[in-house]
């Protein structure tokens, strides 16, 4: 099952949550701890971690070590000490709606608990599950998304939804491993993903760790890749899917969507069943984050657009479910997402 | 009518030819002597020069120093002297039209030459010949594109179609200096344009230089800016232009096209005519550039993929006639191109 899969994003050791700093990948592979939740929602915010799931499970943690600043502060009034880092995690970033439903389960889990129980042990197991579930449910997804892709031909994604994205063996990516070690696919473009280059940076990095091909595209080269190449698929994850299928995703999705459907590759969203934010009705109500125009007018630090100039920074966008030809989650696909069909997953 | 438009890319001074290096852009502004027909071509390879007219006018003045050495060398056997230094300049790059263009206008330019004069101020006259028409064909285009534009709204536009890219003015861009002198244009969004960045770097500083505001977008962000934003216009220049109608343009101008047409977002294409292959059929036949994939594994000089991975880096793609709802020259405007429609151009 774990063929073509070595990287991880975060682990918990020795009472303290360790990132992967994405931000200085690939030129380094370097972990940054975490000691504290405002260190997690820091950490989230700048994009050490980053990937809807894994910023899930990162807030997971960050949940953890708050429980036990606040027990180690307040004793038995810990539930009340700690509703400052639960707010602060969860304001870290907007889009990603994974983050809201781990801190969601975790404060269940908190709810359960005696009064004046160390909450530690069992916030860390519930994390630790949190995490665990993730992986497994990638693994499945990979195998469900593979089935789908029933002619051999190329595949093209975008962002990073991988290892690095997810517990572990991602989302989209997860889909791209198990078709490729099911010789199903010829070549895996990937890309680049401006502005912050996921694809370039951590996609490629991820997949040359476990020998997997990839050959970069200019984001706006995907049109004509579609054009000119066999793409069967365009296989994307996803930040929050509204309940009647709408996908937000890494700014650049829409645009593939489009792109897809006006030369028949057909368009794959995976993601786990914690993407889904059943109380959204659809992408317009979706918060999109906008993040600094610098992102755009410095590249890698150095300043490429003439001083004065503004930016428009939206890095996520909303593709309409019409354009998805299949959601593949961990309770299940579903073909030509909608209200009504989206209503066998809840 | 200068207005909003001080900029050149070219100048002859005292028998060389000045290119402002517009790989170094914006953050030096900083001539490039030529002194040769090798050295121009060598500048159109490399990008000092870029935009397919401003290519098409630098080739032109590379023909008059290469006529002046082959006259140096060979006198009256300057004719066969100079065979060598046109190809190289025809070799130069492969996609833009105006290139081969130029290059035939000098050669009928040589061919009316009695055998034995000397032929460079003849030649120089010419190729200053083409540089004053291309502007004052980019003064018109303006005025013919701005007068299509009935409502108010934002325009948005990609790669550098200005004064950079021209003898000055520009073509798409010309129609949005005209356009926005004329209160037509609420907001300039240009994208950045990867990976040489010409949006960024160089549509961004000459507008500034201008004072015409605009906003860098990730080029993945286009479509959603559609959704999004009152786009009324897409406007973007071509680098050939097939007898159907058929538009090759910087790499992304196809997914905009279609990103357009699903918007209802009107889609102009502006070039002189020197632009338009009448001996190709359809966009089918163009040769698209390739570049090297260090254009993308690398970020200004700074490596951002991993080692070990390939890039898939055309410049160029075709945006079929169906997707360009007006076509501007300075011979007219056609609009939904045609093979019919195109023959009024003829």
């Amino acid at each position: 099952m774990n063929a073509y899969d070595s990287v991880r994003p975060l682990r918990w050791v020795d009472s303290r949550l360790q990132l992967l700093d994405q931000r200085r990948l690939p030129l380094q592979a370097e972990y940054v701890d975490c000691y504290s939740a405002l260190e997690v929602a820091e950490s989230i915010k700048e994009m050490v971690v980053r990937g809807a799931p894994a910023i899930g499970i990162a807030a997971a943690y960050g949940v953890v070590l708050a429980a036990k600043d606040a027990y180690a502060r307040a004793g038995q009034g810990w539930r009340e000490a700690i509703a400052d880092a639960l707010r602060q995690l969860a304001n870290a970033r907007p889009t990603a709606v994974n983050l809201h439903w781990a801190l969601a389960r975790m404060e269940r889990r908190m709810a359960t608990l005696p009064i004046g129980d160390d909450p530690y042990l069992t916030l860390l197991d519930e994390a630790r599950k949190i995490q665990e579930e993730d992986l497994a449910a990638n693994l499945y997804m990979g195998e469900q998304g593979a089935a789908l892709m029933h002619e051999q031909g190329a595949v093209l994604t975008h962002c990073n939804t991988g290892s690095l994205a997810t517990a572990g063996y991602g989302t989209a990516l997860g889909v791209i491993r198990s078709a490729y070690a099911q010789g199903k696919i010829t070549e895996v473009f990937a890309d680049e993903t401006r502005p912050w280059l996921q694809g370039a940076r951590l996609t490629a990095w991820e997949l040359k760790q476990d020998g997997i091909p990839v050959k970069l595209i200019a984001d706006a080269a995907a049109a004509f890749l579609m054009k000119q190449a066999n793409v069967q698929w365009v296989v994307v994850g996803a930040d929050r899917i509204t309940a009647n299928g709408d996908v937000a995703n890494k700014i650049g999705t829409y645009g593939l969507a489009l792109a897809a459907r006006a030369h028949g590759v057909k368009f794959m969203v995976v993601a786990p069943s914690s993407t889904i934010d059943w109380e959204m009705a659809t992408g317009a109500d979706i918060p999109i984050e906008s993040r600094m125009g610098d992102e755009l007018l410095a590249v890698q630090g150095q300043r490429v657009a003439v001083e004065g100039v503004d930016a428009w920074n939206p890095v996520f966008d909303v593709t309409p479910a019409e354009y998805v030809d299949v959601l593949v989650t961990e309770r299940g696909v579903v073909h030509r997402p909608s209200r009504e069909h989206m209503a066998a997953l809840r």
